[in-house]
Order: C-alpha cells, then sequence, then structure tokens
C-alpha cells in the first residue's frame, strides 16, 4: 500500500495485487482516480481505441470515464449499456458484448473497461477473458459492494439454470479503479451491502480493522472520504493478500475463507427467490451472525466476540436476523436443503462452514453438527 | 520424447509439453493408447465419475472411450454426443455441454473426455476451461488432423459472425490420448488434410523431417502404424516446442509460424462458402504452395526447395493449385480482400505471411508487394 498525491490534491491510494507471470496490478482507489488513467494505466491509451461496458444505473459515470478515456488520448471510446439486473449476466450478454467488441473491429491489444456494480464486473471480465482469446480489461467498480469484493482477485462469469457463477474464468484486470466520488449516489441499503464485506475481511483476519470499523464504521456508511477510502483499501489489501496466495480457489486453500457469511447468505437469497427483498450484501450480513452464533455453540469462539460483534452491527442498523427479512416464509429444514443444493451445484465436494475462532481468526470446516446447525438457523428465522 | 512398452505389446510413444505452473502434460501416441489411460492419466481415475463429449462421427470410437474408463474404475461415465461439422462450435453447444455438465453435478475435479475431431476438441475444450471456471479435461482425437494438430498446444474456442475462433481461451489439456487405431476409418481426404500440418511441421523448421516424409510420405497416408505413429510424434513434438515458447501466441512469437499456407488457405475456404469443397487441410495444402511461391519469387527461398517441395506434394497426389477447386470461381483481387477481412478480424494488426527461406526455415513478415501477392494467386487459380 502506498499514497500517491494526485494531480488534483486528492490522495489516491494504491494497492497492488501480486501475481505471478508479470500478471501483478495495481488497485488505485480515491476521489476522482478515473481521471487519472492516463497517469495510472500500465499500458499507453494513446491513439488505443478503447471499450466501455457499462449498465443504465452506472451509464451517467461511465460517460464520464469516456471523456477521461478521450482526453488522455483513446480513439475512439465505444461505449455499450447493458440492462441492469442480475439476470445480465447470462449467455446471451455474453454474445452480445462478443460481437460487439468483435464487430468494432477490437484488437488483443484494446483495453475493455467494466463500469458498474458486480453484474458488470463479472461478465464484462468474461467477456474479455474470452474475445480473441483474451482482451487486457480494467475494472470500474461504481458500487461500494463491487469495490470492496468482485472487482478485485480476477474472478468473472455468469449464471446458468443450474446456479450462480458456474461459469466463467479466473481472469485478472490490468488495473482496478475505485473512485469514491461514483459512491455518492447510493443509499442506504446498497452502502449496508458492502459494509457486510467490510466487515467480513475484518472478522477473517484482522482484529486492529475491526476495532477501527467499531469507531469509523459510521463515518465509512455516511461515505465521508478520509473513512471510506481507508476501509476500502483495507479491504482490498486482505483481498489482494488472499488472491495472491490462492489464485484458483484451490481445494483447502484460503480464498474459501472470503466465503465467511456466504453459506448461510446464500440459502437466504435462494429461499426469498432473489426477488430484490434481500440483497447479497444484506445476506452476508445475517449469514456473518449465523457463522458466529455457530461458533460460539461449539464453544470456538468467545460469546463476548459475539456480543461485541453483534453491537457493533446494531449501531449500525445492519440486519443481523433472518426474522428481519419481510415475508420470509421458511424454515431450518427448509435452509439446509437449500445449503445442500447450493453445496451439489457447486464446485467442491462437502459441505463447507467459515467459522470464527475470534474476531480476525477464521477457518474452514465441514463439521458442524445438523442439531446445532438448526438451532442456529431457529434461533435467527424466530 | 521416450518410448514406453505399452502392456498389450505396442509401442506408445511419448511426447511432453512443457509450460510453467505445474502445467506439464504428456501426449501418448499409438496403437490402442486409450485402453491404457488409467496407468498413464496423471491423476487418480478410481471412484471418480468421467464426462465423454463427442460428436456422431466419432461416437462408436467413443463408447470404447466409455468402456475403458468404466474398466479403469472412473463411475460413473457420462456421454453426451453432439452434432458433427463447424456448426456445432457455437454459443449455444457451449451452453449445451455446460448445462448438461453442471446438470451432472460435475465437479472440479471431474475429467472430461473430448472424443472427436477439431470441432469436439476446440468446444469441448472451452466448455472444460468456462464450466466451474475450469475442469480438467483430457484430448481424445480422431482424427489424423486434430491428432497432428488442434488437439495439442491448449486453443480452444467457437465460431461467432465475426469470424472462426474469435472467442475463447487457452486453455491446456492435462493430457492427450493419440490412438492410431481410431485414424482406420479415414478415407483418403481426411489423411491428405491431416498430412498437409504434418508436412507443416517439416517445412517450419526441420528439414530432416522433410527428408523423412520424402522417403515414408506414402506409408503415412497408408497408415501403416509405425510410419503413420512417427509423423504424429514429429509433429506434436514440433508443435509442443513452438507452445512451450510461446503458450499464448504473443506478438512476434514463434506460435506465428503455426500459420505457414494459413493465410491464403484461409482466403480460399472463404471463397468457397465453406461448404465441403475444400477441407482445412487441402486448403493448407494449397496455401502451403502458395507461401513457397511468393518465397521464391521474393528471391527469399531457393526455386529448388519448391520445385521438390511440389513434387513431394504431386507424389502423394495433395492438392497444390487452387484451379483444382471444384467449382471455385474466384480471382486474385477477390482472394485478396478476403485475406484483408480475414486481418481485420482477427486478432492482430498487419496482414502477416509466414514465408521460407528454405526448407524448414521459415519467417513471418507482412513485407508482400500487392504484386507478386497478385501473379502467385493468379498462377494457383489459372
Amino acid at each position: 500500500m502506498s499514497d500517491e498525491d494526485s494531480p488534483d490534491g486528492g490522495v489516491t491510494r494504491v494497492v497492488s495485487v501480486e501475481l505471478d507471470q508479470g500478471r501483478d496490478y495495481d488497485i488505485f482507489i480515491g476521489p476522482g482516480t478515473i481521471h487519472h488513467a492516463a497517469e495510472y494505466l500500465p499500458f499507453d491509451v494513446e491513439g488505443r481505441a478503447a471499450f466501455v461496458v457499462t449498465d443504465e444505473n452506472a451509464a451517467p459515470y461511465a460517460r464520464a470515464v469516456g471523456q477521461a478515456l478521450e482526453q488522455a488520448g483513446a480513439w475512439p471510446v465505444h461505449t455499450l449499456t447493458l440492462a441492469p439486473g442480475e439476470a445480465t449476466k447470462s449467455f446471451a450478454t455474453l454474445g452480445e458484448i462478443a460481437d460487439w467488441l468483435l464487430e468494432r473491429r477490437v484488437r488483443r491489444s484494446s483495453p475493455v473497461f467494466a463500469v458498474g456494480g458486480g453484474v458488470v464486473g463479472d461478465i464484462v471480465g468474461f467477456a474479455a477473458a474470452v474475445a480473441l482469446r483474451g482482451l487486457p480489461y480494467v475494472q470500474v467498480p461504481t458500487t461500494l459492494l463491487s469495490q470492496v469484493d468482485s472487482a478485485v482477485g480476477g474472478k468473472t462469469g455468469l449464471n446458468v439454470a443450474a446456479g450462480k457463477n458456474l461459469i466463467g474464468a479466473f481472469y485478472q484486470p490490468r488495473a482496478v479503479f475505485i473512485d469514491t466520488d461514483a459512491l455518492k449516489t447510493l443509499g442506504a441499503r446498497e452502502r449496508r451491502s458492502g459494509y457486510a464485506e467490510i466487515l467480513k475481511y475484518a472478522l477473517i483476519g484482522d482484529p486492529e480493522m475491526f476495532a477501527w470499523l467499531e469507531a469509523s464504521g459510521q463515518a465509512v456508511l455516511d461515505l465521508e472520504p478520509g473513512a471510506a477510502a481507508r476501509a476500502i483499501e483495507m479491504s482490498c489489501a486482505a483481498k489482494a493478500r488472499i488472491v495472491g496466495a490462492d489464485e484458483r480457489e484451490a481445494e483447502g486453500g484460503r480464498r474459501a475463507l472470503l466465503n465467511l457469511g456466504h453459506t448461510f447468505g446464500h440459502a437466504l437469497e435462494a429461499a426469498t427467490g432473489y426477488d430484490g427483498r434481500l440483497t447479497h450484501g444484506e445476506a452476508v450480513s445475517i449469514g456473518t451472525v449465523m457463522a458466529l452464533d455457530t461458533s460460539v455453540r461449539l464453544d470456538l469462539a468467545p460469546e463476548a466476540d459475539y456480543e461485541r460483534v453483534l453491537a457493533h452491527m446494531e449501531a449500525l442498523s445492519m440486519p443481523t436476523r433472518a426474522a428481519e427479512v419481510e415475508g420470509l416464509e421458511t424454515t431450518p429444514g427448509a435452509l439446509m436443503e437449500l445449503m445442500q443444493a447450493d453445496k451439489k451445484a457447486g464446485p467442491g465436494g462437502a459441505l463447507n462452514f467459515v467459522l470464527l475462532e475470534g474476531i480476525g481468526q477464521a477457518f474452514v470446516t465441514s463439521d458442524v453438527p445438523e442439531d446445532v446447525l438448526g438451532a442456529v438457523l431457529a434461533d435467527s428465522l424466530g
């Protein structure tokens, strides 16, 4: 990590993702970072056509990205605007982006910019991975959730009938531009959704970060520039360390720790039928409490840590219980079946849980007795 | 390269493809090699479900592959049979294969076997690259063309409206099984199509291989076991050296040499509208003569080498002139336009030709005057 004075007087924080084969890349974090693309991009944009893919939600911001690239020398800048929403992560959209790129004579050296939230980053990154067997791409995430999670680490992909993200590629961007100015239009739910993933990094491996969040979490949610940038920087640095050690999610590798709260969370999302009642981040927030509760019931984590995390989350009005989800009609048994189905559709064999030995000490286990699981789910629902 | 006595008394030749990150793999060549999958596969098949994807042409042979895997301990063995032909290399088939794998609960450790010609290898390899972000796959090529070319080197992909192979991945197999017994049903055209690529390797970089082909080419076309296996081994070893040095086809890299005869050949294929009058190998065969002719006209290669290669090709009844293509109505100008269109759709910028300084001495240049090109095309058509 390092700080660089950016030309407009703001401060750009830089987090490096270290990989093999010369694929290292930097994450530039701060207000207005995208306007400095010309200085920071690891390749010359002068005279190169650039391809910007966005969705309707991020289209106004994508126009600013296009202007910045035009001023930096890229010519022409082509822009494609996708429909917003999870349904965009489809084979149909992949084909649409690929045809669009190829019709415009994209070259192997042409950069593709993914400007938007996680949906845009995932599908555009995948299109960049497979068009001409690989184009350089740049992530420009515009939601707090994508800035701290999906834009970093090279997971790209789409959804099919059998499940979400089951088709894709590990394909790393050449740079990530995180512009904290892009967050200003986010509503409270979207901010809290992103915060759930920020909190995750602290709980996985960084007790000092958790203490900092206790002091500064409200400032992060309020998007105070310094606090937001610092939280994003710590989150990206945590993810960069994990991805650098386990890029392709090897069996038993560290990348699995990033699923803290996700085994429970995915089941909750599935139980709502992905109808918008529960965002991914809200599901992770509730799932994180379930993981902590499980850890305490198994005498793995001290109850004091559970209370401390819960107090922090409640102070920020983060969702902590499944009972809070409007009109959620499900049972512990039904949620357990959804977890099993998620496991079977997914890459691994066993149903794994990320549990905690305490704040900042996560580990993976498949050894959770069914009665404990049932009690945790019943408590959250009740 | 090494020879290993195989359990049934035949000889299996082994060519290694050396890559970084522990991705080295072996190519096993000989009669009935697939029956020794259990001994040669670089992973344990015991108890693992295996997925075999083939097309209607290779289906009988794929059944033998499935039986060999069942006997080796893989259980169950699922088989999917695709329609034969280039139209199978589509997004639609990619989705079909992916859904089929996922519905059968494929795991990250489940091997996928691509049994068939180049079409099957390309689309199944691509499906393996993207399903669960990467499954281990094994190439089992059943045509001479795919055995010496497309099954080795990790290029996978599909066709879109803008052109052939414009979507895909560099994704290496874990092993390649080349069973010379699978070739017995090939007709003369298919044998000669494969032979065009074998000849290519000799002309690119191996004058001794060319001398051997002069002596043994007919035996190769007759599929005499020793000669066929030796020609395949030399071809795979040549391709393995090039791929090991330039896996991802870098600009100015050695992999471009594999396009000897292809710039011309692709234009001829396009001129026939891919209607079956001209196979890919036949187009390469004619294109190779054009590349040699260009080299001689530019005083790069000795005329004696051109005469020697032409005599060899004529002795084997290989196609050498565009005029031989039934009902081909085109002009030098039209072919030049098709070459330009191919270039624009493709990954590179300039229109590149692989030319020869002599037998076994290929190089890439974009410096071919239009009048020379026109004369070469006119001669071949006339």
